[in-house]
């Protein structure tokens, strides 16, 4: 049992989550370690359980521990933070940050566009594109999916590269495509099976999702995709100005 | 059984997944509908179930579908997008779009900060903070929790004002502070019980968790918040330029 200050002083509840927080930043508590139960932490503190989910319900908020439904309470992996406020790419991101990136490609298809696809890349309605298929890992950790259209009529060639190596906006330049602005939509979604499986989680754990449009110079759509990124380590920054 | 085209022309994933469309966009779907069992619509188109998963994989791409795991596939229920290219509140972008915006105050106290709100908000550690907490509806849905953290220095009197039908920028602004910029991070999360219960959604269901501090035109911060946002209704939209 611990022993706390019952006299004037910082609440309980606060000195039990400041206890906490320096047990996980010592290290006794180990990043991704499930916390005890409350019950259990509620007889070490010799306090109620309401009390312990007062002091775990900020480190929570904090992103210092984290939930899962059913499951327990969890401490949270740092977070690879990504930079929202300029567009970079993940590579040269992540090249500046010291990171290691690396690339597998899943799959990579000439198909006909979705109407949705289609849309954003202002092709007609099942006009062709190059679907490439990528799971990206950082620092051996897989953390994102992204599942890319491009208009084959713009970069044919692209079928012939490795783009395990070769980053796609480096090869829309050499196309004479620099890239330039994009349009993001983000939400929150359960992932499904397939990304489940790809980034090593649970089916139905939270996956940030992007939906990316990526236009070049002169205006023309160069990119649509869809991005997955793990919910439990991905996080993305963004400023914004009246 | 619907007939598909066997003959040249769209592969046949490709017509059920624009038939299911159109059952959508017309209205024999409903939006939060459950679908059918892929076994069930294999049946309807005879084809095999792999087919099926094909054909609703794009629209769960999209958006149109979304999965529930381990309960099955549902009609999306449309977006709240919001933008945020720009710096704006939540109420004044509704106002401009004519939705209707309801806020529920759940609490407010004044309370010592933690560690983390006092670093944000630039105050010594366990400095005073009014924390603000807020359900907003959106045409009588309920789809953000704001859980807010101002400087009680800056704005003791904030206690006595209607925070239901006052923004805190407008009260912000009465006591000599313009808000100017806000800098989001944004993550994707489980609901807590306690979300979970205020946005009627079930515990686990996937949130948009936003975390914001807000600064006024002399650089002071102003706010730092938490909120939370249903993913199965709220998407947000940034643009970035190179």
């Amino acid at each position: 049992m611990v022993e706390l200050l019952r006299t004037p002083g910082p609440p309980i509840y606060i000195q039990i989550r400041e206890a906490l927080r320096a047990e996980i930043t010592g290290g006794r508590l180990k990043r991704g370690e499930q916390l005890p139960s409350e019950n259990k932490l509620a007889a070490r503190f010799n306090v109620s359980r309401m009390t312990i989910r007062e002091s775990t319900e900020d480190l929570v908020s904090e992103g210092v521990l984290y939930r899962r439904h059913g499951v327990g309470t969890f401490v949270a992996h740092p977070h690879l933070q990504r930079d929202h406020t300029k567009l970079t790419s993940f590579f040269d991101e992540a090249e500046d940050e010291g990171v290691a990136v690396q690339v597998k490609l899943l799959g990579l298809k000439v198909i006909p566009a979705t109407p949705k696809v289609a849309e954003a890349l202002d092709i007609p309605a099942g006009g062709h594109v190059i679907r490439v298929k990528t799971l990206c890992y950082v620092d051996g950790v897989p953390i994102t999916v992204h599942d890319a259209h491009m208009p084959y009529g713009l970069f044919a060639g692209l079928v012939n590269e490795n783009l395990e190596v070769q980053h796609l906006w480096r090869l829309f330049e050499k196309a004479g495509y620099r890239v330039k602005r994009a349009v993001q939509k983000l939400e929150a979604r359960e992932a499904s099976k397939d990304v489940a499986s790809l980034m090593e989680v649970k089916e139905g754990a939270p996956v940030l999702f992007k939906e990316r449009t990526v236009y070049a110079d002169d205006g023309t759509p160069v990119e649509f995709t869809y991005c997955y990124n793990r919910g439990d380590i991905y996080s993305l920054t963004v400023a914004l100005e009246r």
